[in-house]
């Protein structure tokens, strides 16, 4: 079973059909050559790490396996692949395949279930294997659409941003409910809280929901543009984007100073075991990359995300799988933490 | 997303559409009554009970909802409806339809994945359902198969039968390596270790690989046909058709006599943990039923089955899912089980 690539190109509607090269990495790629790959269909059947990922290293474990899903079909592209699939990236075993972005390859890519590489891979090993791949997937015509921007204006500083933030784009297999819907309702549940409780942040607290965040990030991109010059006002960028289980903490790409800022925050974030804060310096956010790249503090929800990758981006991913209470730990933590950075006397320093 | 339900009637190939009625179960569907379900798709929306799965009684779990899908789309027919669907009766939340053998309805049945069922029911709550549904399954011709039988002839008491077994056909929405390769392989291999061993029971060890266990059954019917004049010599017979996890005994239809005679084999199979013999007073697998039913003392390996209900029936019942050692485990449990029913001084008694 399998599923295009965002972004790849279709097949002819009555497929291609070749023989496949299976690589288990980049170095078996390139030991390959073009010679063993053109005109092929080249299976990356990289493992995703389950073990890495059931001792709280899913992003570690993503992260080296994803390379194959976004960099693979390119560069088997460019030795004369003529396809490319990818063993799906993530830690389930329902024959579940995966999708997400793709580098622009010029040829048809999917991924195919962990079940299905390790059935080819297996066959491969004793012989040759041919494939007809039909995939449909098409690249509709570029439209018109926007993030969605609201502001909870500071009382002293409303020119001082704290931003709020998920992403309102989902891959379309299943429902996005994890990634990223849990986000942005985090984001709009942490105004929406602050303004029932009453509470006044002195800095405009400004709830966003980015668009296409997962093709290509045109939405941060043309915030980023169009807001720039306001950049040195903001007081803080923040996005929750690791779905919505609970929330032991913050990733934060911020200063050691501000760091100690942060302790009393901490104790509170404690009361409900959301107190870790781990100093990054890569954005802990995709759409908050351009603001934190120019200097602007910035935090990333840190949810347990042990099962994170066994729906994201998969058919799966639907509303059963958020846990209410732990949604709501989200929010409480996102506005714990809002709330702080909009109210702080001075800005955190940078 | 869905699958076809074992020997249901297809749809037009342009499919069907009609409102949708959901009922939680058989008391629901008769309280809706004729005038609400004619005409209309039912779906029974019945829940897998993960948590009695969780805590080991997963065949509970699994016989209160197929009840669903083994008699749902027969009595929505009686009802005027035109087409049933049941929420698929497993543990996973992978969406990941699960099909098996539906009672004769004469109306196209499927499974829905329990996301889907999650939320037809939730829209329904809310008002009008229409559904459209296309399933483009067939029934095929009859064709002659075969069960697969070999002999490991008894020295001294060639005509007295002990059976090992497990069932050769699955659902090919996966490639059936849990239900029921597992089985077959776990029998086979009983004859071939007590071989490998120079053991020669004085009783005929008889491996079969039953054909038909999942849409009907008459793999054994025909079998029982054949040699219900034998059953009288028949020791015992068994059936490993649970899965491949770490087996912790077996089920057994025997005599509380005979449970005693078993206590010697019960301490070798204590050193790997599959010493428990559970008394039962039904068949403890479906292709030995016919002679269980006519007296024969009958054992089923009991596995741990916390997650078999997650895998079988459906696409995701591929080889990864079997651990070697288990395996390994359930093959030392028949064979030692299948060699002391086979050299008893006497036979188990009935």
């Amino acid at each position: 079973m399998l599923t295009a690539l965002g972004g790849t190109t279709p097949t002819p509607p009555d497929g291609i059909t070749a023989e496949m090269v299976v690589v288990d990495n980049f170095d078996q790629l390139a030991a390959s050559g073009r010679q063993k790959v053109a005109g092929k269909i080249v299976l990356f059947n990289e493992l995703f790490d389950k073990q890495k990922a059931a001792a709280g290293l899913a992003l570690e474990a993503y992260g080296e396996a994803v390379a194959y899903r976004a960099e693979g079909p390119k560069r088997a592209a460019e030795l004369g692949a003529i396809a490319a699939l990818v063993r799906s990236v993530g830690g389930a075993d329902y024959r579940l395949p995966h999708t997400g972005w793709s580098g622009p390859a010029g040829i048809p890519a999917g991924a195919v279930t962990s079940e299905d590489a390790d059935l080819i891979a297996h066959l491969a090993a004793q012989g040759r294997v041919r494939m007809h791949l039909t995939l449909t997937s098409e690249n509709g015509p570029e439209v018109l659409s926007y993030n969605v921007v609201a502001d909870l204006k500071g009382s002293d500083h409303p020119e001082q941003v704290v931003i709020v933030s998920g992403h309102l784009d989902s891959w379309d297999l299943g429902t996005g409910a994890i990634d990223d819907a849990a986000g942005v309702a985090v984001a709009m549940e942490t105004a929406e809280l602050i303004q029932r409780l009453h509470m006044r942040p002195t800095r405009t607290l400004r709830v966003i929901a980015w668009m296409d965040e997962e093709n290509g990030g045109r939405g941060h991109d043309a915030y980023a543009k169009m807001h720039a010059n306001e950049f040195a006002n903001y007081a803080a960028v923040m996005e929750s984007d690791l779905g919505a289980a609970h929330p032991l903490g913050f990733n934060a790409k911020v200063t050691a100073t501000a760091l100690g800022w942060l302790k009393p925050v901490q104790n509170i974030l404690a009361s409900f075991g959301a107190n870790i804060i781990k100093q990054t310096n890569h954005s802990p956010g995709s759409d908050i990359a351009p603001m934190a790249n120019a200097g602007v503090p910035a935090l990333g929800i840190m949810q347990d995300s042990r099962t994170y990758f066994n729906y994201h981006h998969t058919a799966a991913d639907t509303l059963d799988k958020i846990a209410p209470q732990e949604l709501r730990e989200n929010v409480a933590a996102m506005a714990v933490m809002g709330y702080a950075l909009a109210s702080l006397p001075e800005s955190l320093p940078r």
